[in-house]
């Protein structure tokens, strides 16, 4: 039997997608990586998940897992291949409110996620801008980030079990909602950030949270980067470490944000080359309480430490939300970012993370270093400061692709001086497989490779991608 | 030239310990691993671990590595087989305070990790009674927990980076101190907790905490498991998350520590079934700052907590220390527990991990069973009850192999029942590999089995541990 014939046999005829659907399927947000599957699957259970993946790997077909299709990666490029989409798959299956976890299946949506924590009084506090499309098994496959690492952590940090289907077939059962099991290796995190090469997430056990009771958020201009540490210290200690997102956006970002979203009012009346974007989570009760004079403590803290600083010069002004609709505002401007980095081609998108202390550095010398490459180039930034996270982009001054490979190698190469990660967040996918041959540790690559070959022996499983070739 | 010379020429003839000096290192502090290596090494430097992995790689000779002799499943022993211990290698590199960060060699003894972060206000939270002998290489390759696991996570959740010495002697370098770092497969995590079965760890950076400006320590009795949930809840919503340690004993085990260490005084003047020392740190100096009339503000919170509880009769009697040695006194029963637990056998010990909410219907059920399975037999319990970890242990009626097998049955059944792990902690070495055979899910133990012959194709790196054959 035919393939496709054999596909619609265990998913049904619905939801076996081919030509202009499954095309419908293949296009690519950032506009780079748009493809056209062979088929776009979208079964409705574990066991069909399985069926598919025993046919493929009898029939040596590569398998694309797609989720929501935000990635800036690639990672879901499946020109020829069968697409794999979980998206009916999204039952929640169980809010355990004492236990703090969420028991969901891959094609759950992030946003339906916070939803549902939500209503139970906790929050899953992974976020970003793609909230809305991003799926369960997408954050997984990615170990997404995002704007509340500092606090949380990444997506690895919040997922206690998984169950996953292996390229032929098999079902793993990881499935664990504890917090110590020293049972084996550790091939949870293993497949968290696999990017969908190794196998496909099916479901998992994810960590609650409690929701804070009160969030106080500000925008602060400082003088220098060095200064948005040490008030990042500050609020860590004053606070106890309740720090929820601490977030860079320049003054070459305000300005396009100005040009781009009109819509959203200047912050400051003035221009300032460091502007942070800083919000405080209060759980405790003693902290989000509202006094008799109707002020909230955390605000209160956030305010009087704010106003020490400005006093002694470390700030050079400062905005504290009074309302949730200037706070949404405050997170509408940083979260425009991907649509403003991506809204000019060619570019030369970088996801890098650097010790704290260093990205001050980083940029000083990218500066010099793009004045010897290409004086036209412009440049974009915004970044998760309190975990060091830049998105540092470069808009060439021309579309030259030995000019681009140029910047991308000068990158690579202060954030390798300085200690750094060439992907804090968003992975390899396609994009950073020329870097990941010429940056990553040989006998890593050499495991890596070996470990991708016991697990996934004919290939079939998101070939191309993560590891060079 | 034979091989002990060559190990000679490696690294010196002081440091290649055989015979008698060799039997010492294989004395196992259980007193059930003991062994006699063929020889211990105690390389100077990455270099000469190199030089030996080579060497033992080309000759197919089997190596342990050895870290402070005090993990409990046998992990370390090394019958016939190079001990190797890292020992000597216990440099702290930097400690670097602004980054919160500890780059330390394997054979830095945790205590002094412990001593080392204090001197610059900071914690390496990771602690546990054998803290003194323990070993950086030690407690990650056993992914090691303890008591403060509730706040702070496994040592898995407190490393950034390693360096790692393969079977064939080649390093791997993934020594980042980066929050945000997705470049390829989760490496780091494959081998904390590996127990030594994949290679050898050298080196590790470790993350800091902020010291707790302040504790507040007290036991606290009270009349069921299910009270003792409400309490770790209440006091976990009161103090936003910073309950440090919330550890259960139980009448039996407090009338054992009364035989065993009459210089302890009992806590309560009535025995109670449920005893709990529980543990809250302060970081926000809010929380640390000593008030007008002396108190300090996280102890008041502690204390009307309790008094609050115990005038509604969910607390039947509760302590707070008054004084550091009150506090250290405490401890001291909690950490007499290994000591307590081996100073009789034989002994059935599991060392298990159970949603909290399951660990009161074990016990029930464990009680009925071992009525059934064996009258006579004693039980010692002592646990990590925040993180729904027992040390359940059985003093069986008689030395017999058969019942002995049948109690460790009873206890994996009930276990799996309640979706618990039969390791949380202590890992697996030899003393649990039947129960990892039986119990552990099929895919994910032919998959391990694939990752261990890709690192260790020879198989001579800590053979016949972690892995069932």
């Amino acid at each position: 039997m035919e393939l496709i014939a054999q596909l619609v046999g265990i998913v049904g005829d619905a939801h076996v997608l081919t030509g202009d659907d499954a095309a419908a399927y293949g296009k690519d947000w950032t506009g780079k990586y748009t493809c056209q599957p062979r088929a776009v699957l979208r079964p409705a259970n574990r066991d069909q998940v399985c069926a598919i993946m025993r046919l493929a790997s009898d029939t040596g077909t590569p398998v694309v897992p797609v989720s929501g299709k935000t990635g800036l990666a690639g990672g879901a490029f499946a020109d020829g291949a069968l697409m794999l989409s979980l998206e009916r798959m999204n039952a929640i299956r169980e809010i355990r409110p004492d236990a703090r976890v969420a028991v969901v299946e891959a094609g759950v949506i992030l946003s339906s996620l916070h939803d549902a924590a939500e209503a139970q009084d906790l929050i899953f506090p992974l976020t970003f801008g793609a909230r809305g499309s991003a799926m369960v098994g997408g954050v997984l496959a990615t170990n997404a980030g995002g704007s509340n690492v500092v606090r949380y952590g990444n997506t690895r940090d919040l997922c206690l079990g998984l169950e996953v289907v292996l390229p032929d077939g098999r079902v793993m059962d990881l499935m664990s909602e504890l917090h110590k099991d020293n049972t084996g290796y550790d091939l949870k995190d293993l497949f968290i950030g696999a990017e969908g090469t190794l196998g496909i997430i099916t479901a998992a056990v994810l960590k609650l949270r409690p929701k804070p009771r009160a969030y106080a958020t500000a925008m602060v201009a400082v003088p220098t980067l060095g200064d948005a540490l040490s008030l990042l210290n500050r609020l860590q200690e004053e606070t106890g470490g309740a720090v929820e997102a601490f977030e860079y956006m320049p003054a070459e970002y305000m300005a396009r944000l100005a040009e781009c979203r009109p819509d959203l009012r200047p912050v400051f009346a003035e221009t300032h080359a460091v502007n942070i974007l800083v919000e405080v989570g209060a759980t405790a009760p003693r902290d989000a309480a509202p006094q008799p004079d109707g002020s909230i403590p955390v605000a209160t803290q956030l305010e009087e430490a704010l106003a020490d600083m400005l006093e002694n010069g470390a700030l050079l002004d400062a905005v504290v939300a009074q309302t949730q609709a200037q706070r949404a505002e405050m997170w509408e401007r940083r979260e425009a970012a991907a649509e403003i980095t991506f809204s000019r081609l060619p570019l030369v998108d970088n996801d890098i993370a650097l010790p704290l202390d260093a990205v001050g550095i980083f940029l000083e010398r990218m500066e010099t270093r793009l004045g010897e490459l290409d004086k036209g180039a412009d440049t974009i930034t915004v970044g998760h400061l309190g975990d060091g996270n830049l998105h540092y982009a470069i808009w060439p001054s021309r579309d030259d692709a030995a000019l681009i490979d140029t910047l991308r190698e000068a990158v690579e190469d202060i954030v390798a001086d300085l200690r750094g990660s060439f992907s804090a967040e968003h992975g390899i996918g396609l994009s950073k497989l020329a870097t990941m041959r010429r940056r990553k540790d040989g006998v890593a690559l050499d495991m890596m490779a070996q470990i991708k070959a016991a697990f996934d022996p004919t290939g079939i499983m998101n070939p191309g991608k993560l590891l060079p070739s």
